[in-house]
């Protein structure tokens, strides 16, 4: 799973059955969490999420896991919000 | 999922049976969603596409999980078109 | 899916019987797709593809999906000959 | 799989429901293994590790494969901790 | 797939019961494949291959389709040995 901040919103309002009902949020990987700073990924959101919120993303078919239906075409999903970005424990070397 | 732009089309006379009937579209990662821009990658359309449009597209095995067959060889497919990609929401730091 | 040129072989004699009767071929993803090219893989050929082939390729899990066998160990399958690259549309900003 | 370095910790009160009880551990992809090195991943622990063990980790759809419940939204699992991290034997060129 | 070196071994004797049994080899995806060269990875050995070898790895689901049990928690499979590397034909532009 990464870590990251949601950053946006993005509305499909022609789009894939199996999709309707979802929200789709736009989530910045943090940067704390390495250098690299993966690109920005669309991830439904599966804990109520919003703007700001610091959240767990699950990329690949672990995504459709979260979601109520396990056939929907989902690649990530938001699924946990972290408590406290600050308590994030890094342990350098 | 990623946000890009429709920018071509490629035909294949010779494939895979279960590919016979699908239109494959060119997208381009948008530049909006971060700096490094991943590469152009071949999607199946689901949602009636066309060139210049701004789509939602789901990667890996989620991909299949849109088309009518879902033992489909496919690993990029075309699940949304964005409304209005003024209106991707995008909260700057 | 992405868009490569059929550059090489390999050949494995001792491998996972599932693999038996397979070809090997070593594909390089098109310059023409992006800046950023990808590495060269090593995809198993579906739709009789030769040397100097414009092929499409599935990865991951889909490469399965287009296998006789859908338990290959396969990541990397050719499912389509582009009829004529040069007729690959690109519209360009 | 990849060997990385358990480096911190991340907690999420609010989370899948599949996910409750499981520990969170950020894993940094070992430098010895190569010159680029992979972004900071989250990690769910399946075998007691414990901050600075380097351990075994295995993502995708294999990370679902070493949980009790495998249809957990999982997509990156800790499935061994390194005897001796100096006993790993690289055999330079 | 990709095509790369065995250079190294790795020991886990704390690991999920799933593993136990398995030989974990360190690879390194060929230079000869191509300027950008991946990580190394740690794969579960399935054709008996040695330090030296070069090798075949499937990556992804599809290395646990290498594994006699598959649902196995591996995500990188040797799944074949190349009979000569030097007989890797790679038809030049």
């Amino acid at each position: 799973m990464i870590i990251g901040k949601v950053v946006g919103t993005v509305i499909c309002t022609r789009k894939n059955p199996k999709l309707v009902g979802n929200k789709f949020l736009i989530v910045d990987p943090m940067e704390k969490m390495k250098g690299y700073v993966g690109d920005r990924i669309v991830a439904v959101d599966d804990v109520g999420a919003g703007i700001h919120d610091i959240v767990l993303v699950s990329t690949g078919s672990a995504a459709r896991m979260a979601c109520d239906v396990t056939t929907s075409p989902v690649d990530a999903c938001i699924v946990g919000i972290v408590d406290d970005p600050n308590k994030i424990v890094i342990v350098e070397q």
